[in-house]
């Protein structure tokens, strides 16, 4: 069984808020400081039983200790904020993350702390803040663990260990392969939302209360947090923008099916199409029980 | 109070089965015919309370007798039925349909039948068939009753009061507006979630499986009947071009600024998206509650 005296959370927002609360529950961890930039936030945050120390604007003075250091900021502040700590924190702690992008930015972070575990728990989506944090959030959810060569491979065992207990289903990822397969089944689907969303803004905002079920769950990730996504697609812009590609060419593939009047074609493109997405229900059973990336 | 003594259902799946229960739920009819292609659809549904009587293959015997008349087939085949059904409907009879289409199609209905109303219930998604069917699906949804200068007030006004009997909330709108504003709101989603899930089959279709809740949400119409979204498409094609094109547009202007790397016209973009996607959530408290189109 997995156990950190003293966990870190840097950044309490809805994912490190209800990792806290998960780890809590589970009997992980017996203290829990955290860091972040709203001294608001992380008060309440105290108020709710989430953590137990706030250290507003010193992620060094909440990390010195712990045992357990956990990234949940936006990623693109990531580097920073391991360099803020890395003198700071405990000799044998382990450090990880929350994030959506790991690549080049896990070698990064290896290179400036010492144990270092990429983590990526697929859970969340659009929701932000401690308001929506939960125990929960992570049962039926997988979490990507990316283990390098240079790993330490008993702080890898551990954080496989703490997402099981938390109820997630673990996976291994090489940290590059993560990149392209969350480009493709993450990062595009997001910027496809927002894309989608500013289409109704630039024919007429108005008329977004006709929307039904569909615009709603297709649009739903557009509400994600405008400033960690930011990061997100800018730092993995690269596979990202292979991905718009292969999608525009769908998207013309579909459009020259209309012009050209094929009715069996444009249904054989909707079929395939659904017969894919289709899986995500045979899998799970419940749908809509995996969480977000 | 509106009352239809005898309600003929063409099409005996999710809409049709679920206006049946919810007529039959509101007291507002005594008898429901049925037709469909397949008659072992509508002993099911005559077996589960949905209709009394099972007219497979014969919408004109389905229809005699009847008070209200409701075209519930794909909309591709609208025509046909109405044509089929002209000789046999009651002479005070109401005829109405379900269909995600209006623009000309009202009209050439219009022609055929003589007090014909044409509605689109924002109800539905993705779901499909009779299993799915409730009484209470249209609770909350809009109704768009289309209103031409030759609609017959009275059967426009029966209409209006069927709807709000069953929870909708009514609005009216011209055909064509209607088009635009659907192509807009509910078919491009749809083109976007089949080219999105194609993106995914195109690369390495079992990447699926690593997708959470935001992909999952994304592509969810992808489910939704080719046959049924191949007639939508085709039939409203000109409008939906129209804005497959702004679509492309700015999921080009993302691009753009993802390769010039301007952060903060990034953000912003992802902002304007946010907020107007936002208003969703704010004026229906419950933002899951309003139907699919």
């Amino acid at each position: 069984m997995v156990f950190f005296r003293k966990t870190a959370i840097l950044g309490v927002g809805l994912l490190g808020a209800s990792l806290a609360l998960a780890m809590r529950d589970k009997g992980l961890t017996e203290e829990i400081s955290g860091f972040g930039r709203s001294a608001e936030n992380l008060e309440k945050a105290k108020a709710r039983g989430i953590i137990d120390t706030c250290h507003p604007d010193d992620p060094a003075a909440a990390a010195a200790g712990a045992d357990l250091v956990v990234l949940a900021t936006p990623v693109g502040i990531f580097t920073q904020i391991a360099k803020a700590i890395r003198d700071s924190i405990k000799k044998d702690s382990i450090q990880t993350d929350l994030g959506s992008l790991k690549g080049g930015l896990v070698y990064e972070l290896e290179e400036i702390l010492p144990r270092f575990v990429g983590c990526h728990p697929i859970a969340g989506g659009e929701r932000m803040g401690i308001g929506a944090a939960s125990e929960r959030l992570f049962e039926g959810s997988k979490c990507i663990i990316t283990r390098t060569e240079k790993a330490n491979a008993r702080a890898v065992d551990a954080m496989a260990g703490l997402w099981s207990a938390v109820g997630c289903e673990v996976e291994f990822m090489d940290p590059f392969v993560h990149d392209e397969v969350y480009a493709l089944v993450s990062h595009l689907p997001h910027l496809v939302a927002y894309a989608l969303v500013n289409t109704v803004g630039d024919t007429d905002g108005d008329l977004i209360r006709f929307a039904g079920k569909g615009f709603r769950d297709s649009s739903r990730i557009a509400m994600s947090s405008p400033e960690l996504w930011r990061d997100i697609c800018r730092m993995n812009k690269d596979n990202l923008l292979r991905f718009t590609g292969v999608f525009k060419k769908n998207l013309e593939r579909i459009e020259a099916l209309l012009k050209s009047g094929e009715p069996g074609a444009l249904e054989r493109e909707f079929d395939s199409a659904r017969k894919l997405r289709s899986r995500l229900e045979n899998e799970n059973g419940n749908e809509n029980k995996n969480g977000n990336g």
